[in-house]
């Protein structure tokens, strides 16, 4: 049997072929009913696109590229996890590289993008780039940016509001009656930008409740890393005046810090509350369960696919936006203690 | 300045343009001192081979897929990060796609691979095939196989001993002293090889030291995740005669057992002593630190890459062979108590 074409779709759904490419490709939106009918027919006649014939005719590679620093910390496993299958319901392939963070490696792959590798778009998590390295985009790549650096009107941006969800963990812990508050996690301009935005939020949650911020007990670490807290709450439980809570700037780095502390013969939470960042499902398992606060993972991985889909099939250039996915907090044993288990 | 070509970096290594090609591109071995000569050379001359004119003149795309079931499983985060800096050395990109264990995607992936996808050649870790599935191998498809298939003489196969690895997992637990034994993880016939060889492994243990395996403690599960380790564990002390130890067929799987001996009272390893198996992170840093077969990891990205790239550039057919990784069990405090901490 010979492999069913577009034009077969269109026939049995009883669309033009142009609609049942829109579906395949994303190139344009159509009505939640029309997809469903050409759904319908693209899974009753088997239909897979001739990847390399279509792209050939379109000049394009068909795959996208998903640029992290680390594949190994959960959160972007779990953002790659959200963002796979969205790709390929468009017919896209997932191309992935991890940078380690490094900025020459990051710069390269951003200014010669699209002319030197096998892909039409990228979806970038920088990590060793700050916010003013991203004008030497090569003007060809479409490009969605993830994180905390802001869209230069260039690109798009797809990010949670990280002071306001810094400044909502801090107040939980002051809100539990925690008066010496550590922050671990602080990096230095001008690369340290999330790490920057969580220190805001932190100081505006002290400034609200009128409370003074000790500066020693903000500290600074290379990563945001298991060992990273790890450390961290080493030094800050050999002090004479430890904290009676932490907030962590990623759950890894909460997840060490409550190992140390237990090691230590800390109780959490009753001698120190803690919470991490992230919402990773390892927290969720931990003894005890880490508080977090949790972004939109399934909404960013959808916006930056959508967006970076549009950019692609665009003929001009589009102007970059900025947008702003949801973030809630959970509360959990660290910081509530036993009584309080996830339902 | 002009980009320096292979000719360039040939001269200022003084050897021959063929030399810095197999080099670069992994063709044939070459001796340790003529490699750091090349890549010194390399390295002085910023050399960046032209992907795309290179894949041209060859044929080729210059990209290897890499296929796992879960890109947000710990175990294939973290092999994949051994596996990417490995192929990108000798110039390859890697595209990942996740199946979610899917038998149909992953019958079309190693069945029109080559023709149908942008890749020379597969690391397929397989999950809803069984070993009989793998005969239907596009003949073009470079193909090298991870996890617990056995080589049929077309691809090779990367693994270790899961047999002596489970083997060794259960007998640690014998030497304990403990004598009620569970096991979490069991799958049939015919996609759950994994799971089978550990079975086998634990069953040869009781029977190495005289004890009999009671079958209502073989717990089988869905899948390998912290979900399915907590909904056994509850199970197990649901009942009047609750194990006195757990082996677990992953760390996840032990993660989310530990969770729940922790939730309903049990202290571990006091009560219930427990060992997992792959050695991620996560299983050092949580509370108690969790007992675990520690697979080779690096040997088995470094392998996996190198006789995949030797395969692709063979000009004939490769016959497949059998490799095994090494493995070694690390003993932590889920089965030897607070008085034994990594150091």
């Amino acid at each position: 049997m010979r492999d069913a074409t577009l034009r077969d779709v269109a026939q049995l759904a009883g669309v033009s072929a142009r609609t049942v490419s829109n579906v395949v490709n994303g190139y344009a939106p159509v009505t939640a009913r029309t997809r469903e009918k050409v759904e319908r027919a693209l899974r009753e006649l088997n239909y897979r696109p001739n990847v390399l014939a279509r792209n050939l005719a379109r000049g394009r590679s068909g795959q996208i590229a998903v640029v992290v620093p680390y594949l190994d910390t959960p959160y972007f496993a779990e953002l790659l996890q959200a963002i796979i299958p969205r790709a390929r319901e468009h017919g896209y392939n997932v191309l992935i590289d991890q940078t380690d963070g490094d900025a020459a490696h990051e710069r390269e792959l951003i200014s010669r993008g699209a002319r030197a590798f096998l892909f039409d778009g990228m979806i970038f998590s920088p990590l060793g780039l700050a916010q003013e390295d991203l004008v030497e985009i090569d003007p060809d790549l479409p490009l969605v940016v993830l994180g905390e650096r802001v869209s230069n009107g260039v690109f798009d941006h797809v990010g949670i509001d990280d002071v306001a969800a810094a400044r909502a963990a801090t107040a939980h812990l002051i809100g539990l009656g925690r008066r010496r508050i550590a922050a671990i996690g602080d990096q230095p301009y001008p690369t340290g930008e999330a790490a920057q935005l969580r220190t805001r939020g932190y100081r505006q949650a002290h400034e609200d409740a009128g409370l003074p911020v000790d500066e020693s007990l903000v500290i600074p670490t290379p990563r945001f890393n298991r060992a990273d807290g790890s450390g961290a709450m080493r030094a800050l439980l050999a002090r004479d005046d430890p904290p009676d809570a932490v907030f962590c700037y990623s759950d890894l780095v909460a997840l060490g810090a409550l190992h140390t502390a237990l090691e230590l013969g800390c109780r959490v939470p009753e001698d120190i509350a803690l919470i991490g960042y992230d919402d990773i499902e390892e927290g969720r398992y931990s003894n005890p369960a880490i508080s977090t606060i949790s972004p939109d993972k399934a909404a960013i991985a959808a916006t930056a696919v959508e967006r970076l889909l549009m950019r692609i099939g665009s003929t001009g250039p589009v102007p970059g936006i900025e947008v702003r996915a949801g973030h809630r907090l959970i509360a959990r044993e660290s910081t509530m203690g036993k009584r309080h288990r996830d339902p």
